[in-house]
């Protein structure tokens, strides 16, 4: 039989660094090796109990496709949310309830590009931008931001400079996964300069929004741009909320081109889920800022607690993070992906190990993020503490045995 | 402001032609008026009630992201379906669980086409794979079916002259939507044959499986093709158990570059809905073929009353539906889709109307499906009658109309 080609665009869809490693942590699992996860986004904190009576609440006879913008209910619960908790007034008719904040991003993309088309983003960058934009032909292109500063942003001049007459849009992640950098009101206006004078869109990630630390507040760019219809949010309810699995998330857009153009597209895929959609609505409803404020307090302390414990390890480099649950951290290793597999698969201290996500997928431009490791901190203190250990004790072994390896 | 440009891809994503009716029939429904709706191919049949005690069994703490190919649970679940309901043998690593079949055919298109290649259609076809296409950037190729023959497949010889050196794929729908045609097991097998000998894909949706009239049995590709590497089936849970909102589909691949390259893409989106899957997995393992045989025998009950009901109607073409719960029918009308807007907008008798999709969305091929519309019988026999008495009276009424307009 001859050759089936597949396509080249699903050839150019890199694996998910973060998942990509996961076989060697289940083959050591089914070993009995007590794997710590610290690569993924997945937090162990508990999901609401709102969220579960929602569920149980859903007493319709038939689980029928819901609205392809999304139920009214949840939409007016989210809505309702922003007035109460960031004190932006939305109406219904800006949002769109997409499965998860992915879903939103890869309607953007096809929104606002066609095959070819550029994004500027920030390098390094959250690694499914990276899988989205493939699936949508669209080119990005990575602004340059260093460990050493904290990934903050490069000046207005450096980041025009990677315009061409095929940028579309600009794309930030704030608070950014995964370096867990927050940027503030004036970094975001500057880029929102930027979009006006060269006529692009901006298109902000806001999943991390409210998990901001050291009594920051959450900052929307719709605080200083509600209306303009150059402003794309995305949003989701999966990490404020711990409901990865749920798959909510939604686009928030004054632009009625772009609103329409998208409901084309979430018509065509039907409607998000229908129980989850009325469930998440009971439960924003019921929760508010204190429930924001003990997540943020898990988080920060968490924060806190990799970050003394990390900076104690030789030759780890890292900034501390002002926000989300992620840090991006140098290690003393020329090759942290091989590292991470060595984790994996040979350390072993009391039978334990942590999985980390390699960084080298994270980063846009070749050559960077060997030596880094994206670190989700999504387990309570103790295990972190413990996942520091192993870390330190498993370096110390692979530079040992580097070294050796050259006499 | 200078005008922001949104991309050629979302400008020719269309509409959905079984949605985009749907404000007028909001804003009649407002106003009291009872609309009953055969346009959307959603059932009013209960979902199962394992499917609730599914859902009430999930008792996680956190609802956490499954795994991208789907969970093991559904997977295993729906493997042991195929094999119990339709002696099919798989492998759990032959099937990933997405979003709704809609996602499955998106990956399709995702995986085996780049911009700008073609896939074979037969015309009239789902309009969302008009959708589906547009974002990918594929160009369907519509080959010609005609009511008057039961919109079945025209010869090999036919088909293959749509062929050129871009086409990738060809897809079918089987048991057909819009049609309720259904193809046989030798006209599949054609269609393979096709596909060996121009070295392409065999996508075959197969949403409609078992939802067959007058006897036949239920007919997968897969019977004929399982371990073929250019055969991809899309399935979907929602129709068969009537849990459309679920948003349950999946891919089932014995290619293991297809099965890599839609992983990859898989996991850029994170993962299918925890509890749905949970639900769904229960669900599964407690129905089987008389769950199968009384929904397949309510919806025989009702073809039969549409097809009789609306046969009586002067001037309506239509064949009988074999499979799925569509079909399309040819009014005496010059423009179906200003008429069923005046079934919404206008027309009432008793306060009572009915919502109908215009078929010209289901045609590919510019100029067809002027006079014809897709009529879902997924309401109970009472009500299917009323609609044709409602669609009987609006048809006069309308022709009577245009007639005066003349003189």
């Amino acid at each position: 039989m001859r050759t089936l080609r597949i396509s080249n665009r699903a050839k150019n869809t890199p694996s998910s660094p973060i998942r990509k490693l996961s076989p060697y942590a289940q083959a050591s699992q089914a070993q009995g090796v007590i794997v710590h996860r610290l690569n993924i986004g997945q937090p162990d904190v508990p999901t609401p109990k709102e969220f579960f009576e929602g569920i149980a609440l859903f007493k319709e006879p038939v689980v029928a496709y819901d609205l392809s913008q999304g139920s009214s209910k949840l939409r007016t619960s989210w809505i309702s949310y922003f007035k109460r908790v960031l004190e932006i007034d939305l109406t219904q008719d800006s949002m769109l309830i997409t499965t998860g904040a992915s879903e939103a991003l890869t309607f953007s993309f096809m929104t606002l590009c066609d095959p070819g088309d550029e994004v500027i983003i920030f390098d390094p960058t959250y690694a499914n931008f990276i899988g989205f934009a493939a699936i949508a032909g669209v080119s990005l292109v990575p602004v340059r931001c260093e460990l050493s500063e904290n990934f903050a942003l490069p000046s207005a001049d450096t980041i025009e400079q990677h315009f061409s007459n095929r940028t579309r849009a600009i794309l930030l992640c704030n608070p950014n996964n995964p370096t867990g950098t927050i940027y503030s009101e004036k970094e975001v206006k500057q880029l929102l300069d930027l979009c006006e004078e060269n006529n692009i869109f901006l298109v902000v990630d806001e999943t991390y929004r409210e998990i901001v630390f050291d009594n920051l507040k959450p900052f929307s760019v719709l605080h200083i741009a509600r209306g303009n219809p150059r402003v794309i949010v995305v949003d989701s309810l999966s990490k404020r909320f711990s409901i990865c699995g749920a798959r909510l998330g939604s686009i928030i857009t004054a632009n009625s081109d772009v609103y329409g153009a998208i409901l084309n597209i979430a018509q065509a895929r039907l409607a998000a889920p229908t129980i989850e959609q009325f469930a998440a609505a009971h439960m924003i409803d019921l929760l508010g800022k204190e429930h924001l404020n003990q997540t943020v307090k898990i988080y920060q302390l968490r924060r806190d607690t990799l970050f003394l414990n990390l900076k104690a390890i030789k030759g780890v480099q890292l900034e501390s993070p002002s926000g989300a649950f992620y840090t991006v951290v140098r290690l003393p290793v020329a090759d942290a992906e091989l590292f991470c597999r060595y984790l994996l698969e040979e350390f072993r201290l009391n039978n334990e190990t942590v999985f980390l996500a390699p960084a080298r997928g994270f980063f846009l431009e070749q050559g960077r993020g060997a030596q880094e490791v994206r670190i989700a901190f999504v387990l309570n203190n103790p295990e972190l503490e413990r996942c520091c250990e192993l870390l330190e004790s498993a370096l110390r072994q692979w530079n040992f045995a580097s070294k050796s390896s050259f006499n």
